[in-house]
């Protein structure tokens, strides 16, 4: 048996864990005058190859609403997904730290945006008219919630798109080394070469504790940046701690590696489950969640042996793979069904 | 040399160090519903002597804004002294999470708030006038920003005032363990028993690496608490790392004992410091804080030994001594000065 | 020629100019402790057969926004047609007021929500979970955006389901008066007998120079009121002058008077239009708007003779009439299609 | 007996409401696209000497709010002096309508700050340093909450150290008339020549129902204005109505001949009661405010007789002169107090 339910159920890499201990020894200045914190900037200049400004915090919603305070003045609106995470599983997050700008749901097949209903809602927006919020930001979510990946391509036509209606472009990264480690391609190809204005890299679904940097591709727009954090009272005062578990995670490659990792599981249980008769995909599986369409006694089967799992009304069952997935609690998984199978 | 320039340069106690990462280990349901929450819960229930409602979360000023947001509407005030840090240190915080309600500073020796000058406050605050701000709540700080600690009594008049006036009670307890090893009571007796509605208990500054509790005393008071916790980007998902340590930290009195060592070193710190001629406190030391009126040369000699402290305008400097402070690092210190004043 | 284009480009009604003028004679007291004030609210105890607590303002926007704010937190959210003037037209002023509570626009034909769409949001909306806002307000306007009007029954059953849910009801009554005087019911019938919390009743749209009401049915939902009011900058010094419009608007039935002018002038221009060839109603006309289907031949007809009205993309257009709108203006826009159409 | 509790007791000037009701007939296009906004603008030009910005608004918190949260971020600190309305009398809406940024009070005899205690508090509020709000705006109340006057050249070298500072300058107006009658300079002298970014223009104490006028002398700064303005409900629909008030008030200097008559009576007032033994200022008179310390016997012989005026613990009593305030009502005041003296 195994959760399969979120990748926050899993703990911390060995790796980020040792250094997180190594770290507390000795004094160090506090609230990121530290090095730890100089070399996470250092680590990301280099991953993204430009300069970037960084601030670390602890948790996704901190690094998604306080990057799209940075963006959208409070009449503002932020485009995005209907299922995304800022919209639906933040409390209204946004709402709060952009002192209650609003975000407009657009729908689009497989939790991915489209170029129609992004300019279709600007051109209907009253972009100026006083009545009116104005579109001010676009949020991508990349992987996206439905598991899948946007291509550069299809990033940089979305910007294109914004930024030509005067949009700052905002992208939700918590799983955005699982979208890399997919991708294959260089971080900076799917951000800023695609004009990408700032980023919310998650670490700590990838691998970390409770660590998320907000990456900004224009410093320029971060000036402020500072202040909202301290006063949303996510200046970490023994900020190495935070930027310890970043400095070990984004070391020679560990980040990617680990998401590679959680991918190959999900492609490892995407193939065994699809595999079985009256089994399929809800979404293609690009990285590492499964949307999966799945007969009740299966469910019912995985439940009984103590697998964790997300199931809705619909039918539909969410299992997401970690970095730190076993193998085998895939196969255990698959091997409960084919015999199920079999005996059917 | 040493870094005496706050408590938040050290780093953590090896105790919740290794508590924290023997918590990584296995899956656990993420937002708090796992044993090390549940387990804080308990100890804190435990330590206080009856129920309590309690929200880890990863800063001091979030600790604060929120437990004042659970107590002050908009158009309400804070009555704090006017050093205090949620006036003076947070950038606006509290006014961020409370929907912008307005901080009163009030004067105080030492720190202190007093009754006088509270009860003044609210006679001329216009209550129940729809143009002015309406007291709503009282902060009280334990230890205070100056070093010093209320006692019991003098917190239980301060809380009938507030209560009697329909205000209710936040004690800012950053430094509370300081101020219970001081003051060697039962921590109810500086709280519910006085009558305190909701204690920020800080764990950061007292060996954890970044994790305090939002204590509510009367558990009805935090029915929205998770709400505006989640809003406010400060429910962790991967809790058990911020409760693994605090339960660690909590477990058979090491908060204490941490704290009482800090203290001692404070207190060490001060009997030599007063000992040399010249050389006087500014506040009593009831904590881990000094606050001393130190010669010029005193003080380049020891920023020239590679001491940290702050320097104040006036000729004030700030030392802080810390769970871990060693007693050679004050005695070096102290060293230092006692040549100097030989060769004078 | 006449202008169609709103009913918020009519001046006020000569009884309410008079009534303005004659109370400008004398001091009186302000902040709303003057006779006019007491006044009104006698006569809407008297127009809705109950205790009601009254609060006049100045714009319907601050209206809507200040009553919602009296029924959210600023993690509720808010139910509301995908058309209200709330969700569109307001340029988040609910979001502002509220402290960033969410709207959720939810689809329904002719303008109306219903049961089954306000139902179904509800059952997925993850009531309890911290992570999402929580339904805290159903948000009805009568007469709708789309100039129809909620009959009691619909409006009773749509409260019933937002009551069971917890949920609060406000009513968006900008042109409330044109809803009673097309319904013919007791307003209490729309409104509390059928359990609307709280009413925000539009004077100016009716005949008044820039007056609403905030009407709480249930006085005890308006205990804060006043704050908010006077922390939004809706407090109007000299009262008497937002009070004595009110006053004489409310006097005598004078409203529903004005009301029922406007709404003949709707029925009218109705009768004549659809009696044309190729024009059809996308609504049925309840109150005193119209929304057409308007051959493009007819629109520049009308433009070309001077006639104000909005047209949209979609080959729409939307005529509005008002408290004194003529007869002969609508006779004359007739006659220009009429003549056309003899033509053709 | 007459009321001199306020100005704002007083009703109307005749002119404004003879314009305001000329107004009314007719249509007109909403929300300030009319004539007689358009015609404000005009005069306002005309009248500062330079292009200005204009927002009408009904009331005069929302004027200061609005102006201020075009000057602040949300982390930042209004200096103003602790008697000013913005910080005592507004409930807390400059808090609101700017996110939540900080009044800070500053004292100041005889309502006026100084120079020394702007600068003194900018040198140790921490700019720049992220736990600190940061000063942005000052805010100088002209004429005072106490009745007096700032000259040109106290306005400049105020001005001066808030602009060297980086900080913004606003002007609350209320009775911005009164100064400008008092002083007999240009206004633009005590604003925009001195400086002063944004003024808030009272006109409803001067004479008008309710307008004021947010005047922006650099128009680069009121670029976000008209959505703030709108999104906190203060943009009215029917404008006309509010622009016709200002319109009718700016013509051919009535506002200061209102202004000056006010004055006149606020100095017969004044000069009658200094007369009188035991009777002193507490503050200069060079508005239409008294500031009176006033033997108890007067204070009750002047109530007893129905007259209306404020009275606090201290002994200090206020009276406040109208446009219309009739000088009968001042003499009669006064030989009430005569004929109390004789008989002594």
């Amino acid at each position: 048996m195994h959760d399969f339910r979120s990748d926050n159920v899993a703990g911390a890499a060995p790796q980020v864990m040792t250094a997180l201990t190594a770290s507390s020894s000795g004094t160090a200045s506090p609230y990121g005058n530290d090095p730890w914190t100089a070399r996470v900037t250092e680590r990301l200049c280099a991953i993204f190859e430009t300069g970037v400004a960084v601030f670390p915090v602890a948790t996704g919603t901190a690094a998604n609403s306080l990057a799209l305070s940075a963006l959208v003045p409070p009449y503002g609106a932020v485009l995005c997904h209907d299922e995304a995470h800022i919209a639906i599983d933040e409390c209204g997050a946004p709402e709060f730290f952009t002192g209650g700008a609003k975000l407009v749901p657009l729908a689009g097949e497989h939790g991915k945006l489209t170029l129609d209903s992004v300019s279709r809602h600007i051109a209907r927006a009253g972009v100026g008219v006083v009545h009116r919020v104005q579109p001010a930001a676009l949020s991508l979510t990349q992987a996206t919630e439905a598991g899948t990946v946007y291509t550069p391509a299809e990033v940089e036509a979305l910007v294109e798109t914004a930024h030509s209606n005067g949009m700052a472009v905002h992208m939700d990264g918590a799983r955005f080394a699982n979208a890399i480690a997919r991708l294959g391609c260089a971080p900076a190809d799917v951000t800023w070469r695609a004009g990408v204005d700032v980023l919310t890299l998650g670490g700590t679904k990838g691998g970390c504790l409770a660590a998320e940097a907000v990456v900004f591709f224009n410093p320029a727009m971060a000036e402020d940046f500072g202040f909202g954090r301290k006063r949303g009272g996510h200046l970490v005062s023994k900020m190495r701690f935070l930027s310890a578990q970043l400095d070990a995670w984004l070391e020679d490659g560990l980040w990617l590696r680990l998401a590679a990792h959680a991918n190959a599981m999900a492609d490892r249980l995407a193939a065994g489950l699809t595999a079985l008769p009256g089994v399929e995909l809800a979404h293609p599986v690009e990285a590492n969640e499964l949307f999966v369409r799945l007969p009740a006694a299966y469910a019912e089967a995985l439940e009984g042996a103590g697998y964790g799992f997300y199931r809705w009304d619909d039918g539909t069952a969410r299992f997401v793979t970690a970095f730190d997935t076993p193998a085998a609690a895939v196969d255990g998984l698959l091997g409960i069904l084919r015999r199920l199978q079999e005996k059917a």
